[in-house]
């Protein structure tokens, strides 16, 4: 098929270099000249171009891998110019003010909402990977709202990257995601303006730090508009779970002013319950 | 040398198995006797017993890693029976209170205050590493305290491990860990009991987390002995962490409650300055 991918960055990086290991045709677009000419050099795309109509005029499936605040617009202007044979797919990584905003559209049903969960603290096309998607989980969101060769077309591709499938309302995505994602990067950031306040004073403290502050410190190297666009458009969501780990940080510190010994082992022993799903 | 090593968990396992393949003879003793045993049978020490007076009789030095709490009363138990060609070193996660409290004994000088910057979330013998101390910092406090003897063997012991060797007084310490260790196990408890939370009402939220939630989650796993004994010995300055933690979480928050734009970007980008130390 003629794939077009619009942004070339860490998602639609890889997902060209993914589509033409897998035989696709893959024509490229990104308004920041320099990630196009990128994501060409390194391979990441078989094609490229300056005009959006190449991509409406000459492909089967056109997937949007912009940051969030910039989608709406994208799938609006793309879907206007499809014809019936032609899909948009997104990938943004919040569903529910996407998928309102196109619901009136005449061409809704020629849009597929997804989310594939996978990426790195890194950006930009040189931060693609091979198999970035391979093993992951790719959630579809409100998926009775497209037509069925959409529908077919979407999984057959997403599937193929060897992604577990999901589906969800794009209400549900945006509320789960609140809490297994956006938070996360939260509490990074937060650690990270933390420890940097204090380096102020003390300029040898990051030396000492191993690998556990390193891990959890991690996505504060998250690029900065991808996830201020990310963190406004689940803004009702995320604040729900920020106000839930404020009280439960609250709750840790409690116990350490009260230097309780048995409510501090209860609440780590308790937080060491997430074994069940991290293994 | 003979070697004694009290606590045969990660750290005391993983150094009997560094310490043999350096030559040295390593007879381990922990109060639980599964322990021992395992740490016998996977070879992280050479000989065992049950009588910490075998290794005050026999060893040239020995070194103490057990949770923090009862390190204090291990030091004074052990440095009361040593003579003055032996040495007691700790690998305590803190060392203010242990360095007071030993402070005032009259064999001072044979101990030496330790701290290795290694460990994963995993405990106990079976968590053991071969080279888990290879490449990372090990930690001197108040080392101006030790004599010349009990200095040189405990920074030949740790260099011969591949480890760098820093030096501060025991307060800095405390201070610094507080940061870039304890705070981060705080901040993934707190993200753990947040996620575990929600998940009562939603058993499905928890399948969606990604290798971004994974890697701030990661320390929660930790065992809730060994941290409920470090925070506790480090409340004041572990305090002082969680309230500037709070205050750079509050000011995440009002950005996102103000919609802000630009308020978020810059936080943001502030907080991805850490990668100034973490590449």
């Amino acid at each position: 098929m003629n794939i077009g991918i619009i942004g070339l960055g860490l998602i639609g990086g890889s997902l060209g270099l993914s589509l033409q290991k897998n035989g696709h045709n893959v024509t490229g677009f990104d308004k920041n000249r320099n990630h196009t000419e990128k994501a060409h050099e390194f391979g990441l795309i078989s094609d490229f171009t300056d005009k959006l109509d190449d991509l409406t005029d000459n492909c089967d499936v056109i997937i949007i891998c912009t940051p969030v605040e910039h989608i709406d617009h994208l799938v609006n202007l793309t879907l206007s110019k499809t014809s019936s044979d032609q899909i948009i797919i997104d990938c943004g990584s919040t569903k529910k003010d996407i998928c309102s905003n196109i619901d009136s559209h005449e061409f809704r049903d020629r849009f597929v909402a997804g989310h594939p969960i996978a990426g790195t603290e890194f950006s930009g096309p040189s931060a693609a990977l091979p198999d970035l998607f391979s093993g992951k989980k790719m959630i579809f969101c409100d998926i009775e709202k497209s037509n069925e060769r959409a529908k077919t077309i979407a999984l057959q591709l997403f599937s193929s990257l060897g992604m577990q499938l999901l589906y969800m309302t794009s209400e549900e995505h945006d509320k789960h995601l609140a809490y297994v994602s956006h938070l996360s990067h939260v509490s990074s950031f937060a650690l990270s303006l933390t420890a940097l306040e204090i380096e102020k004073n003390d300029e040898q403290i990051l030396n000492l730090s191993g690998s556990g502050f390193a891990s959890t410190v991690r996505l504060a190297k998250s690029n900065p508009d991808t996830w201020t666009s990310i963190f406004l458009s689940n803004k009702r969501n995320l604040l729900i779970a920020v106000e839930e780990y404020q009280n439960q940080l609250q709750r840790i510190k409690d116990a350490l002013i009260e230097s309780s010994d048995e409510s501090l082992k209860e609440l780590i022993t308790d937080a060491g319950k997430i074994r069940k799903i991290l293994k």
